[in-house]
């Protein structure tokens, strides 16, 4: 039998005291791991994102390669992956969590699936970009998680770095009902290009955010570029061109490890002049190669790595003595320190030796754009 | 037509030097990526390795877990895991492979492959353990990998780490054709038990040789064996009675991170006396938790760890106040540095973490130890 009992209506007043009390209950922290339904998403393309070196179709990727027909193949490739993308925005949610897709499923033996295919948050505190905590992916397309619960009340700033090694097709961002999420442009001023290797792209740091172009932009407030292409930055002439086209306030370039001692002669001269010419004033700097930890006993390894430095050095040199204007040169090859402890595998750095890369080239590098920027 | 040739016989001297022309030959240096016909295997079990807590029947196991029946299930699992084992070896190939087999491909998201189901060599170099390589394992249960070439010559030794996260079946390492492998015992002197969490066992370092108490091992000379059970080091008499039985010389417990506050302080007082009991005059270090890096900005996580420690403390505390003998407490908490960018994931070290927990402890344990050794 049902009973239907009257209840006489609310003033507005209630109304709106009571909505008031819902939304403070809902959006309190802690205990939301299962209450998916209290989570609201947001489609993050509609949030800022930093470390576009083009605005794109695909949102998440990093240049349009339809564009430049001539890449090489595994260029065009690599590029669709969304590697020092970050999603900026605010929010005054306690717990953040995301469901994202992406391409296919590729663990790389050298990498955690956090770095290659997974997400990782930061959130501002005390002024300074913090770790906040990791999306781990499933062995599937699609994943859902919680990134960070039990946060501080009150508006946050947070960046989200995407996936270093694979193609990201949809990302939401998940905030507590009743919380806001905004999109955050201007978290950093001037655009730094930085064309280089796997070990620009994030190879293997072991989550996006230790990936050094994106240590830097944390660090000294640039947004650093990320136009890393895992063996393959070989300087040629389409991807000159294409590195060209990005619109940035100083050109970083750090693809000498996967060069040739030829390439390196024939090609490192052409880049760097290329770039000067369209956009004169702006400073470029050339990085030498890191190197290999396993050089220092894979006898052959260690001698590729001296003679890519040495052809390196020599065109620096020159461009040197001849007051080259905006030019910019730094010797790298010992900034991983003497232990030989700094690499996941052969060659790629571990956290460790991302650390150390990071301790010597931010004060060159600041030092430097300070004299521009 | 077959056309028979009459050679004269070799003399002995003759012989003798055709066959030396024939090892230098094939005993060369470089080139031998594809050549596995020019690569003899040796069957790892035949040769000595350290981090073993007891002779085991499956040799790439930690422990017999037949002989303990009272340990939980999932200690029992994690036992099976060829963590901080190492095959030690020595010969004079300027290249080593290996071939080896795992019990079920299982990749975690928050390792590389390398370090949970691969391998990771080191060498002996100008009187140090160097990095030498490691052996990337595929997505199946069995890999053949080339971990280095193009070494010096002569006799070299060797350590060779075995997966941190995984069951291995077999194991068999590749030297080129005419060159030695010996098994070399005695490259550590002193047995120290490691008891505990994730982080002991190897989690999230980027290869094996870079968990702690492997680090341990190269830079002080003692054989730090690993008893890391992920997520399950929580001091329940079984495991306390197992630990009881590995002989060792010096007994670290790292286990506070798996251990609620009850547990704590339920267990850590019986866990110390019975170790006291049973291996009287030896030293026993008590490690409190290292902090977990999300848990600066999750207030919930933080102040688990707090209260966690909080208790342990005051265990040790109470124990140093007695003055009991031999037993030593290391405060790690903040052993991590105050970036928050230690860890790979809400909590595991990365191999930044790990360095920088070392550059801590070392010098401590050390100090402890040598009064002992």
């Amino acid at each position: 039998m049902d009973v239907t009992v009257y209840k006489p209506a609310l003033t507005l007043k209630k109304q709106l005291l009571i909505c008031l009390i819902a939304i403070i209950t809902i959006c309190k922290p802690g205990n939301l791991r299962a209450q998916t339904d209290s989570i609201v998403y947001t489609d993050a393309a509609t949030l800022y994102m930093s470390g576009k070196p083009f605005n794109t179709v695909n949102p998440y990727q990093r240049v349009d390669t339809a564009r430049y027909p001539a890449l090489p193949a595994p260029v065009k490739r690599l590029l669709t992956h969304s590697a020092g993308l970050a999603v900026c925005f605010t929010s005054n949610s306690t717990s953040i969590s995301a469901k994202w897709c992406i391409n296919k499923p590729l663990a790389y033996a050298n990498m955690t699936t956090i770095n290659s295919q997974g997400l990782n948050l930061y959130v501002q505190k005390n002024g300074k970009w913090q770790f906040a905590g990791v999306a781990k992916p499933g062995n599937k397309k699609c994943t859902q998680a919680l990134i960070v619960e039990n946060m501080e009340k009150g508006d946050k700033k947070f960046l989200l770095y995407l996936p270093t090694y694979n193609e990201l097709n949809s990302l939401e961002i998940g905030v507590e009902r009743g919380c806001t999420i905004k999109s955050m442009p201007g978290a950093f001023k001037k655009r730094v290009a930085v064309y280089g290797s796997s070990v620009t792209q994030g190879a293997s740091a072991s989550r996006s955010g230790l990936a050094y172009p994106a240590v830097l932009s944390r660090h000294l407030g640039y947004d650093f570029i990320n136009i890393g292409m895992s063996g393959s930055a070989k300087m040629e002439p389409a991807v000159v061109a294409m590195v060209n086209d990005v619109e940035a306030d100083a050109y970083l370039l750090d693809c000498i490890p996967n060069a040739s001692v030829q390439q390196i002669k024939d090609r490192t001269l052409n880049m760097v002049m290329a770039i000067q010419k369209a956009h004169p004033g702006k400073p470029i700097i050339l990085l030498n190669s890191i190197s290999r930890e396993q050089g220092f006993v894979d006898m052959k390894m260690g001698a590729t790595v001296i003679a890519q430095n040495r052809a390196t050095d020599s065109i620096a040199n020159i461009l040197l003595k001849k007051h080259t204007k905006d030019f910019y040169f730094i010797d790298v090859k010992n900034f991983f320190g003497d232990d030989h402890e700094a690499s996941t595998d052969y060659a790629h750095p571990n956290d460790l030796g991302f650390y150390r890369f990071v301790q010597k080239l931010e004060p060159m590098v600041a030092d430097i754009l300070k004299k521009y920027f």
